[in-house]
């Protein structure tokens, strides 16, 4: 059987498969080919439930059961080299294939710093792979001392996870003044913060990393003010860099020196090659300047986009630029950022009003398992459009931030935030009079206060 | 001190408080009054939560807290007769105070059907005050046998609640097919309806009530089948009537016979007198209609409205129509509705396209504490915009729903609930594959599937 395809989609992450499914929904006839590299993929988001929260690291695999269902063919092979001209691509396994329409869905790889001894045995880049994250996990949970470098995201969540873990000393290292600093003001930072120091972890902040030290294995990490600390094994999670080989030695446009570069409808600089996910570059929903933002959201969010558009474009169905939109967990405590902090929208240039509110998450507050929740919004500061929220609280702040996100998305004014119609209920969320979505927007009214 | 005011408000529930609040943020310099009949005011969402998940009836107070710190000033009295040509009003305590603005927000009172027997002791419609509350509190915690009728929202959650308490039978008459019938489709009632059954609550279905038997008190309820029920107690929850009186003696004009007639800034036909919450009229986001919402949270949206606009209008600041908008707890099952359901669209004979999906909250759904979550989309079939939106799940649910609520105010569309970027997090949501806003508006595309 020829495996030459309609549709080729490189890739078998999250951006990969959904670009796939929704080429399939959009486009029934078509033949469509997923080529991924690794026999089994990993759910990225949930890398750090690995550690401790799953019972076993397999529990977090990433079925293929969609595409077989959906009649996209999957092979396990590498895609080496795109021929634009003859449209084929060449993979590992000597094969060659045509495609009509082919997807860049190739992800990223994360960033090592050329410290050094960054390449000694125990210090560990997160890669999302089965069998690396397995022999990791396993390494970690038989260590005494483990080294965290970075203190985003997944720094934060891998440090509140491994100090689950019986007999593990964590120390999170962060360059920055504040832990998540790229995507939350300082004030929730703080909360996390706060959370993980309950949990004995041991934060640097304002701290460099200068050596990794150690004969074959790393046995100390030096640091920039002189210190030195004793671990057993360290882990990476300062970020990523989208993965465009591949690309690029197809002659393919980058945007301003990394990241694919796409259209509104998520195609290359050659029309019938699409990027999406990690690989293609981000534009800012309010500037239109490149953004670092690697989520597994927005990549779904760029699929779906893509998938419709690959043979004819949906004109309503286009990239109107990235939102940064975020949730976090750390020992029970939500945080959620959608759009510009206040400390990313100055450094901007936006001219903005901010308004905070702070409260129960149930009504009355004395019902079993009241949270406190927090609520910052921000809004422009002429058309008080709203830019940007940050939610902190109970399992509820996940779905709020959304609502902020929703909200972006439509434009919504500060006055439609202060007066909208929201279900409240006393179990499930703050009295409607004390609705902090609402009474945030309303402390936001330079107008009137 | 003379009691005059510049702004006087008559009733002391969310619509009242929420008005004088707003009021003094735009208004400054005036001289507000609040004017309410109780010393105490309950929480109206938290009755339920009276009998069984609060310690004590007097945790769901109403403080007034806020009035006092924001100089508004409370007087606890009864407002008898409005005059119009003079601007004043009369009180049951022989007061005349004149006012230059005035709002009614005097609220609802039960639906008490004139069933044989409806005057008995022991039968209670709910009323919105905590002696009532405190007495009927008490009474029920004794008794053996307690008939809810009504299965809308109040009578499922004090069926939910009064079932928690040990020895007492609950008996539930609810005269439509399904339970939680005006808000939600019938596939999201059996959800309510199971975990009832499961608490053994005796709900009865397409059932009415002929007469209340009994001497002094009420011993028995005979219902349309024949059958009859011995009970100790009857509690009823069938809705709730606009409390008009008071607009009605002066001459204001309500909407369609029931409920105080409002203009976009809720505005009676005296410009200088408004009406919010319970007492005023509605009229339906999509149709224009009346509609019989009456929530806490439609009031305290109408009075942010109202308190803005009361002596210079702001024109972005108006109510545009009435959602239906709802959250409801049902045995730790949650269950969201906005906008129109299935069911109502049809009534109205709106041409729709519906959603579904279903799926794990947590992702991977092998994560500690996952729910089940359900979310059913109603789209118009030629624009695609959202018409409204059921949810089903986790404790999340009850924010995921104001996603949809605020789509609707948005005019969201199906393209846009499809490509949404959302916050996902392993512990917060489903995975971005497979987030549930988005799967319903993909499932609801009636021109690729």
């Amino acid at each position: 059987m020829s495996k030459d395809a309609d549709v080729i989609v490189v890739g078998g992450g999250p951006a990969g498969i959904i670009t796939a499914l929704t080429a399939r929904r959009y486009y029934p006839d078509k033949f469509i080919t997923l080529i991924k590299d690794k026999e089994t993929g990993i759910i990225p988001c949930g890398i750090p439930y690995m550690f401790h929260s799953l019972q076993s690291p397999g529990d977090n695999k990433m079925g293929t059961g969609a595409l077989d269902q959906n009649d996209i063919r999957v092979i396990t092979d590498e895609v080496t080299t795109i021929h634009r001209k003859e449209k084929t691509v060449e993979t590992g396994n000597f094969d060659t294939m045509h495609y009509e329409k082919l997807v860049l869905a190739t992800g990223s790889k994360p960033i090592v710093p050329h410290i050094p001894g960054y390449d000694l045995e125990g210090v560990f880049p997160i890669h999302k792979d089965l069998g690396f994250m397995q022999h990791l996990v396993g390494k970690v949970k038989e260590a005494k001392s483990v080294l965290i470098l970075g203190g985003g995201f997944i720094g934060v969540e891998l440090a509140d996870e491994i100090a689950g873990i019986q007999g593990v000393q964590v120390h999170l290292i962060e360059m920055l003044p504040d832990l998540l600093a790229n995507s939350f003001d300082a004030e929730f930072g703080e909360m996390a913060e706060e959370k993980l120091r309950n949990k004995d972890v041991n934060i640097m902040k304002g701290s460099k990393v200068t050596e990794f030290v150690g004969g074959e294995k790393v046995t100390e990490v030096k640091l920039s003010d002189g210190k030195s600390i004793p671990v057993d094994y360290v882990v990476i999670g300062i970020g990523a860099l989208p993965n465009t080989t591949l690309a690029e030695n197809a002659g393919l446009h980058l945007y301003d020196g990394s990241g694919i570069w796409v259209d509104e409808y998520m195609r290359t600089d050659d029309s019938d090659i699409f990027a999406v996910g990690d690989c293609a570059a981000k534009r800012d929903f309010f500037t239109r300047a490149k953004t670092p933002v690697m989520l597994a959201s927005t990549a779904t969010a760029e699929a779906r986009i893509a998938g419709a558009n690959l043979f004819k474009l949906k004109v309503v169905r286009e990239n109107k630029g990235t939102i940064a939109i975020y949730s976090t967990y750390v020992d029970g405590l939500v945080l959620g950022s959608a759009g510009l902090t206040e400390r990313s929208a100055k450094k901007e240039n936006f001219e903005i009003i901010t308004g905070m509110a702070e409260g129960p998450d149930k009504h009355p507050g004395a019902l079993p398992g009241t949270h406190q929740s927090m609520v910052k919004l921000i809004f422009s500061k002429n058309s008080e459009t709203i830019m940007g929220g940050q939610v902190a609280g109970g399992p509820a702040a996940g779905e709020m931030i959304n609502i902020i996100g929703a909200a972006i998305q439509k434009r919504a004014s500060r006055t439609e935030f202060e007066t909208m119609q929201m279900a409240t209920h006393p179990y499930l969320t703050a009295a409607p009079t004390k609705y902090p979505l609402v009474i945030a927007a309303q402390n936001a009214n330079h107008t009137n206060s």
